[in-house]
């Protein structure tokens, strides 16, 4: 493989939009900028906490594009290639490909329900044609509460097996620890992301390589800790107070929370704005929100950080 | 309102895919033809039975491109927008009220999963409003097997309370007959439309239109005869007769078992491809359809008029 492949905390980033409800490229590569400069170790751009399914293509392809133009490193970033036809998913990937990132996280097709292995593996097969690129590291992403339709283990090890340079990892949102473990025992070498931190000590131990996690946007610091200390005695203790920073923001849908947070601690509140068909947080939960991360000793990375100095 | 509201035998229509995989207008155009030939009252290309959403927002307009410049009639099109972004939705009904089509068949956005009323009613507003256009009529796609995701009776009626003369129907693939009668009783005159046949005479006698039906593509004047006959004495044995049409070929994966129904009564096997992530039937499949058929004495809807005359 010519790319160093992806390990430790990955971020899905959320996207800002304008007051007139357009993607705001501006504010996305200042936070882009900032989340790398807190320590994370990639930026899973475009997935599902990015509403990117609430994008155009265009308007994906168009902040890659101004990403790349600003500086951001490609080899840290894998867009997520999220389309219910081969023709797009092939469109965005070769294009992702295009910028030399790192690899792109690919959802399956998630319109039809009960469609079969075979369907699934066909349309992904088909992808990995239309882009004809060796360059192209594909990332599996598993995450049934939205697709309600998954990848079985039977499919990912199908997929290994005849795309071994092409298909080398896996993000498991199924928030069910028995398929992450399962994933990791039967795939060694497969790059196998818990789809939230609160698997990530657990992954860690049992040999995956780190998380892609929503709460990133807000917390990678923490995060990160638990990724550089997971063999020390403190690793439990680290462990607890990430997942109850987690536990008390997904208390609240979480896309519209975490915006709220980064509104709140970059002093920036066009960042609430969220696309249809999700809704801001009202006031009175926004306040709920703040009181209950005030009463954790919650603050955003940077700032924890800067009172450490 | 300018158009003549949808009524009667509506047909999602099939696909028809090349060998390379593309989209494939000619046979396409003849399709289309064909079923108006057939006495459809209108084609709503574009929905699920069509595989809209396995193809890019390009591919479906350039198919739309080419049914007009061919001279079939746009006022007979109910071109379906399913989309999960706002912006590739209105791009879509743009381009289709452009043409001068009858109405069009919005799903709502498909992608996340729980999303409130306010955030559906959200993302219909906005597609309306960035439309812009009074000849836009939009017809509700509601069915939830696919979307996991469905339109509240409430939601419903405050689309038509705030969008009188833009939300002026729905399709109900429910397959909930509780759900289509209920929607029929609490709002009349909005044109109501089961998204099975089975449902037809049902309908008709509590108020709805008709029905826009996957198996209008082999059936039209089958289903038609329904349309015509219900308030006659015929009309209970002749909804017996299409709904033992519809179970037999529902028994097995709808839309490869209607292109390959297709492929076989006009001696065409190309007609059986279907793209990704649905599989064609197999062999034994394909062949233990038709002797189904053939057991219930089915044959296509001209061949059967050609032996009447």
């Amino acid at each position: 493989m010519a790319s160093t492949p992806f390990a430790g905390v990955l971020v899905p980033v959320l996207t800002p939009f304008t007051r007139s409800g357009a993607p705001d490229a501006g504010r996305f590569v200042a936070f882009c900028r900032w989340l790398l400069e807190q320590g994370a170790d990639g930026l899973a751009i475009f997935g599902t906490t990015s509403e990117a399914n609430s994008m155009a293509a265009g308007e994906r392809m168009e902040l890659l594009d101004r990403l790349v133009a600003a500086g951001i490193p490609p080899g840290k970033l894998m867009p997520g290639t999220g389309a219910c036809s081969v023709t797009e998913a092939a469109t965005l990937a070769r294009h992702a490909v295009g910028h030399g990132v790192g690899g792109v996280l690919m959802l399956p097709p998630f319109y039809y329900k009960g469609m079969s292995d075979d369907g699934l593996y066909a349309f992904i097969a088909d992808v990995i044609g239309r882009v004809g690129a060796a360059a192209l590291k594909i990332y599996l992403y598993h995450i049934p509460p939205q697709t309600v339709l998954g990848l079985s283990l039977d499919l990912v090890g199908r997929l290994i097996k005849d795309f071994p340079d092409t298909v080398v990892g896996l993000k498991d949102s199924s928030g069910d620890w028995s398929n992450t473990a399962a994933l990791i025992e039967r795939f060694p070498g497969f790059a196998v992301f818990p789809g939230s931190e609160v698997f990530l000590l657990d992954g860690l131990r049992k040999g995956g390589v780190g998380c892609i996690t929503a709460t990133g946007n807000v917390n990678v610091p923490g995060i990160r800790k638990v990724y550089e200390n997971w063999r020390t005695p403190q690793a439990d203790a680290l462990q607890a107070e990430i997942t109850l920073a987690r536990m008390t923001i997904q208390a609240y849908p979480m896309v519209p929370a975490l915006k709220r947070i980064v509104a709140h601690f970059h002093d920036d509140p066009d960042w609430a704005a969220v696309r249809p068909p999700m809704v801001p947080l009202s006031a009175a939960q926004s306040a709920a929100l703040l009181a209950d991360l005030g009463k954790i000793g919650f603050t955003l990375g940077d700032k924890r950080r800067e009172a450490a100095e």
